[in-house]
């Protein structure tokens, strides 16, 4: 028997389930796994012997695969488990590598982002300083697109698109009154600024919007801001601005509500940048002005995902088991843009070793002088990367995705031990 | 020369550019007005001179109809005008009648709320009161559904399709981790719950998401909301919360943090209900709990529009031209739900006298009687307003949406007065 366990980890994408479909579709090609495994909750399930039989559940549902690759967040569920450094507690090592050997598990696929990646690194060198034969294979996703090694990551594609189409929505939607205002829009990316920069695929032949952009690559000056709100007013309307949740003052203090703020139930209160520029500018500037956050919609709206970012996600996928076949072992899948017009990518992989705990921030390059825009550099980078709408099948109205009650508990459709 | 003027009023909707293009379509059908003019920014474009002539403009954009049909918010643009008294100031009145004299106007299309319909029925009282021959006719539109005499209001379907899905969306990003945690999701309405009771369409054979729903018809009671937690949490990992941002207490106090509120900028700091519960079950329970406030994009969301609204919507710019031609004035066009499976529906119409002013609140018998759910009559109202997808275009990954370049300032593509 040749079996595998595949996982996912860190926070959801719309992308994660089609690297996990890829894995499934290309075994169902090659047959080069008897069983693949899912690990519910990560490398969680591993420890607490929950794993569901994907290999099964591909001959259950019709139409699995193609299901799969646009259902959003994660199939087998994820974890925050960070594995102890190797020599501190090798307990929970023996225990996972204990429960390959009983399962046959010839390689552990970890679809995850920096953290994931960093338990990637943890178990193939475990397993060679063991001289386990269990590869040990990382497949990328993140929204944030800040890792390492790859020309950007699964999941920040459709994110891109949502964030995108969402402030061209927005845009129409500020057009329509006649009065100066202002519309403070929140995007993720507490540390890389390449979500919010998507914003800037929004701008048009009619729309300017988002006419400013800020990235926490770039130290935020609130008097910069304002005086940058200010000019904007002067030609336009409606001024729409683009803010990364993680913008800091030169400092490094980030920009948010944080005082002694309380409610009328006395109970403290918080908010993110785009509320406490929202703040900055009704006081300052005294225009109609509205903060929206666009929140955790932007990681998990598979309703409006970008074709091109779920093939790829499928395609690393099936790379991960290419990589297997070959004996590969402590790599993470890549992607390389090979040309820009027409875009072309092909997957490839390199030594975890070189990326794992390494951030890929917004080269300053791509960001205008004032650090109140992206420069075309930037634009030329993203646009390929949100082409294309997937099929998604509607049921009464809504989106069909795949049924995930063996996440929810009480329904108990998990298989709790599979043999 | 018989022309027509149609505007645009209120709120954005995603279903309000529907009904001018199914005047548009109806009028190419029969060619009974010689033009259709739009008037620029509700009823004060007739005020400042602001037409653009939608009869060219259909002639020279091809697929106009198709595209305006998907377009979001107000293609002519909006206002908050309203009218004075008849007889408190008649100039007002003068103008706009000399204006439509002037343009050979036969009749006045308003597409709008409670406050356009207030539009129309002034208009058409002076009308009667001097004897003018133009005919004044009304088209609801509005997200919030709270329109009298209709049995349900364009714009309401598509906006029910958004926030279901997105609280489908956001129950398969709660269900990834197996910790307990509360997802609060507050859902436009100020004074009327439907808008948030269409979250409950969400639920599915794997997710009963959202299990709490609080509507602004009911007086909301913390401690019976924490208590309401509580016990779903005792039975489910990740509850999600619709709340409407109307709720208020038994004293009609807004549920909203307003205190002496201040962030690290030294301002004050608001916030809606949907904070202000997250708030409330962070001290009282400890649990992990965020708070998502879908805000502006469930107006003007035409990517993920309700093809059954967007197709009533446009047969009601139909019937509007249809009654113009039959002599009708001071009326609103209607909805009347003929069979409910089947799903079958018929225009009418409504003295406006009857529908100005008044609201349409959620009835009882549709909320539990706990007061945190809707009943089964409600679903059955609202599952087949959601059904069915509408063709948007694409381009460069993102929707093509028609070009409003008309309401931005600076390009100066407003026909500033059209012969």
């Amino acid at each position: 028997m040749r079996n595998c366990i595949v996982a996912q980890s860190g926070g959801p994408t719309v992308a994660i389930n089609a690297s996990l479909a890829g894995i499934i579709a290309a075994n169902e090609d090659n047959n080069y796994f008897d069983t693949i495994y899912g690990s519910i909750n990560g490398v969680t399930g591993i420890l607490k012997d929950k794993l569901l039989d994907l290999t099964e559940t591909g001959k259950k549902i019709p139409g699995f695969v193609e299901k799969l690759k646009v259902t959003p967040a994660m199939y087998l569920g994820s974890c925050r488990y960070k594995l102890p450094k190797i020599g501190d507690d090798n307990a929970v090592y023996n225990k996972i590598f204990s429960y390959f050997e009983e399962k046959e598990i010839d390689t552990f696929f970890y679809i995850g982002g920096n953290d994931s990646m960093d338990t990637v690194l943890k178990l193939s060198d475990y397993a060679k300083e063991i001289g386990s034969p269990v590869k040990v294979i990382g497949i990328p996703k993140t929204i944030d697109n800040d890792l390492c090694g790859t020309d950007h990551t699964p999941g920040f594609g459709s994110a891109a698109k949502y964030v995108a189409t969402s402030i061209l929505e927005i845009a129409h939607d500020t057009f329509i009154y006649p009065v100066k205002s202002v519309t403070i829009v929140e995007v993720m990316g507490r540390d890389a600024g390449w979500l919010t920069a998507a914003s800037a695929l929004a701008r048009n032949e009619y729309s300017t919007a988002p006419q400013l952009i800020y990235l926490p690559e770039r130290a935020f000056d609130i008097d910069e801001f304002v005086e940058d709100v200010k000019k904007q007013l002067e030609v336009n309307n409606s001024v729409v601005v683009a803010v990364s949740e993680g913008i800091r003052d030169k400092d490094g203090e980030y920009i948010s509500a944080s005082g002694a703020a309380t409610d009328n139930f006395g109970h403290k209160q918080l908010s993110g940048a785009g509320k406490a520029l929202e703040y900055v500018i009704a006081e300052k500037l005294g225009v109609k002005v509205r903060s929206v956050e666009i929140n955790i919609l932007q990681r998990c709206a598979s309703h409006l995902a970008s074709l091109t970012d779920l093939n790829e996600s499928m395609e690393q996928g099936k790379k991960a088991l290419n990589l297997s076949q070959d004996g590969e072992s402590g790599v993470m899948v890549t992607l390389k843009r090979t040309v820009n017009a027409p875009y072309t990518v092909e997957t490839g992989c390199l030594d975890i070793h070189k990326i794992a705990n390494e951030v890929k921030s917004v080269p300053l390059s791509m960001i205008n002088e004032r650090g109140n825009d992206v420069t075309d550099e930037m634009l030329e980078y993203l646009r390929p990367l949100i082409i294309g709408n997937p099929w998604v099948d509607y049921k009464e109205g809504l989106p069909a995705y795949l049924n995930v009650s063996h996440l929810v508990p009480g329904t108990k459709r998990i298989v709790p031990s599979t043999e």
